[in-house]
């Protein structure tokens, strides 16, 4: 295990509340928490046996005032999150008494952690692997359950397990190659150029099927985006309100994001799909220039999906034309609303459209709109979402193993070229430095260091 | 012991962080959680000693799917912040993951506890007093380190003790006189109605004595409301912005005020300050007339203090006045502003006001704005804050010693008209309940039910 220095930080969400944890990790965690410790009979914490908790108060140093009633549990290196000495201040949830504990801590010696440090310590200290530390944010970050569990089976290192079984299989080649190549005379059984192709084409095949659940990660990590567009008055906030009215999954509206525009999670079949309604922003008369020149067109850009409404009881206007023609390199669903209400739009012309669907609706009675949550399912998942088997849900792991492909098939190519055995290990040790990266074995210090800036702080 | 049901929530503050916590408090707490726990090796929940802790993962008994990785805590009745079995699950920060452990623990027969039921159990079964118990919030929402050390001490049954105290004396007070009431002939030595004056008058002494730290505790538990008023451009915001600039401990910006008025905390000599600027107000020329009806009417009249904004470098005019005319009523401090300025205006109008400062100021270049918060500690603390003695921070308990003393002091006049040392003992018995009122002995269970529902959840 290296040698690092003592950490703190408060692990708990910093809001009044029951509970907050002040963390200290490293190896003089249990001294400097000692050093501000006091219980009824004055034990020393520092005979604390691990894995066990002690009912005490935290004083502040200088004039000995209590600051807080507290629990300090103690976690032994290495059997703890960080794989280092760990002490946890369980204190009441203040923010005041939790900043000012965390603020004594750091006065007894430890320094302020980084973001993501204690987890970025549980993998410098080996305990787990780049993937699986990357998984503990996504736990974290999680919108909906389905998410959650993807996240919580990588930490437990079922994307690392395949990942290792092929690498393994990758530096068996290389092995078995270089002793060819370099003792020809041996005993050895000698590979052949073809042997080596047959064995990375079945490498290939493990690392397409990886990447085959890749989109579907995608989505199921980070969520669909939704974007609803129409002119004014044609049901857009309805139809927001409608699918937010069964939300069982929203866990926050998005912070930062203006006023203008709503942004809401919805739960499909534990896909999270944020939907955004255009509909907030201000309408003047032209609201296709507004479109042009705002935030909509932005939003419209990054959407997976867009949803067109329109209304079924005016005529289709130049209005809805021009919306129509700025969506139309986009995948988008067409809603005909308020199907209630007397029909009076021609809705042939549609026709030449190429939009996935067209469905008349009447968000009032609510006629159509459920299938709506079907047509968004089908259009991403073929209707069926793998919730049980393993999903690749991260993009830096995609493009590592996407890389690693690459230079299999380079291999192949290598060998169908020239036969030389010895060529094609050059690419095959590429392909097994690509996959190093996803357990962070084979990746530059800044580029570990970013990952874990983007970690919450206490984590 | 009394018998509860065992009750459940999230006791960490609710984010994306790097700990969470689901508190579970009863009979059935182990059985419960031991219900949905796993370890590698299979080791039975039920067998853990109290204050250790073990690791292993919550899953879901449906499907056996694992939501997080955990440690699990167990604090054994009496011994816990219940006095009940309880169990803490720490687990990963994630909302969903969070959510669904508490789910699952529900669905294994928790109940969600109520907001302070955490609590109202510790004070219910008698581990702690109901002074105790309010403290406990007045930790958790503390704005100052001296509130929050304030509310340490009160937790840890400062108030309490001086409350049996007194309490103790009035009773044997009572016994006394019922002795000699209902036993003339005894060998008691009997109590006279001028030793039970006596006696009241050094209860009473010890209950002003308390009384006399009121109005300080409520500034430092509530904070001091200082209203920031004037004309446009006399320098609202930059005095506010002056203000805060040194702040230390501004905790948070108040949430629900509109986006009109900038409240924020400032710390001084550790009274949180809550400063209020109208300038952010949408002001039109008749600037009078708008506080006339708009909220910064309201927030002057909640104010404790008001300062007034004046500027040097303009003649007094008609809206100043109209100003002026408005908080006349109200403790208030005048800042002649710009003084770095031409001065044009004539201040000799001033002198018949009867505000509490009159201070020559320039903010732009700092004199004497520094000067501002010793004026403001001097008007509500002579100069002295009472950092190291007991104060009395709440106005339940404030109300309720002074019911208690007005009672004595009956007492006392019962005496004087009747000599009848019976009749005062109602009275003294009147000051009993109502102390009693303060550890919430002799309180109505609605008023307790009242109490703890406003704490927070998980608390």
């Amino acid at each position: 295990m290296k040698e690092f220095d003592t950490i703190a930080a408060i692990s708990t969400g910093l809001s009044e509340s029951g509970i907050s944890i002040v963390r200290v990790s490293g190896d003089n965690a249990l001294k400097i928490v000692g050093s501000i410790f006091r219980t009824r009979n004055n034990k020393d914490l520092n005979d604390i046996k691990p894995y066990t908790m002690r009912h005490g108060f935290i004083v502040e140093r200088e004039t000995g005032d209590i600051l807080d009633e507290v629990l300090v549990s103690y976690m032994k290196a290495p059997k703890s999150f960080t794989a280092e000495d760990t002490v946890e201040i369980n204190c009441h949830g203040g923010i005041i008494s939790t900043k000012r504990i965390l603020e004594e801590v750091i006065r007894q010696g430890a320094r302020i952690a980084e973001p993501g440090e204690f987890t970025k310590r549980a993998f410098l200290n080996g305990r787990i692997d780049l993937s699986q530390a990357e998984s503990v944010m996504d736990i974290i970050s999680a919108k909906t359950e389905l998410s959650m569990k993807s996240a919580v089976k990588q930490s437990r290192g079922a994307l690392s397990e395949k990942i290792n079984e092929i690498r393994e299989e990758l530096l068996e080649t290389i092995a078995h190659i270089e002793a060819t190549v370099d003792y020809p005379e041996d005993d050895l059984e000698e590979i052949t150029a073809s042997d080596v192709s047959l064995k990375l084409k079945s490498i290939i095949e493990k690392m397409s099927e990886i990447l085959s659940t890749a989109e579907e990660g995608k989505i199921i990590r980070e969520g669909l985006n939704v974007v609803i567009v129409g002119k004014p008055n044609v049901g857009k906030s309805s139809l927001l309100n409608y699918l937010l009215h069964e939300k069982r999954a929203i866990v926050t509206e998005v912070p930062g994001t203006t006023r203008d525009i709503i942004e809401e999670y919805i739960n499909i079949s534990g896909i999270p799909v944020k939907i955004i309604d255009t509909a907030g922003i201000r309408e003047t008369n032209d609201l296709v220039e507004k479109i042009g020149v705002n935030k909509s067109k932005e939003k419209i850009n990054q959407a997976d999906l867009v949803i067109l409404l329109l209304d079924l009881s005016r005529e289709l206007d130049n209005e809805d034309r021009k919306i129509i023609e700025f969506i139309k390199d986009k995948k988008y669903i067409v809603l005909l609303n308020k199907s209630d209400l007397e029909v009076k739009m021609d809705i042939t012309e549609l026709n030449k459209l190429n939009q996935d669907y067209v469905m008349k609706t009447s968000i009032k009675t609510g006629k159509g709109v459920e299938l709506l949550k079907d047509i968004i399912k089908n259009l991403f998942f073929n209707g069926e979402i793998n919730s049980k088997g393993f999903i690749l849900t991260n993009t830096r792991h995609k493009e590592a193993l996407i890389r690693g492909k690459e230079s299999c098939m380079q291999a192949i190519q290598a060998l169908n070229d020239t036969s030389a055995i010895d060529l094609a290990s050059i690419d095959i040790r590429d392909a097994w430095s690509s996959l190093g990266e996803i357990l962070g074995e084979t990746l530059q210090e800044d580029i570990i260091n970013k990952i874990f800036s983007q970690f919450c702080l206490g984590k």
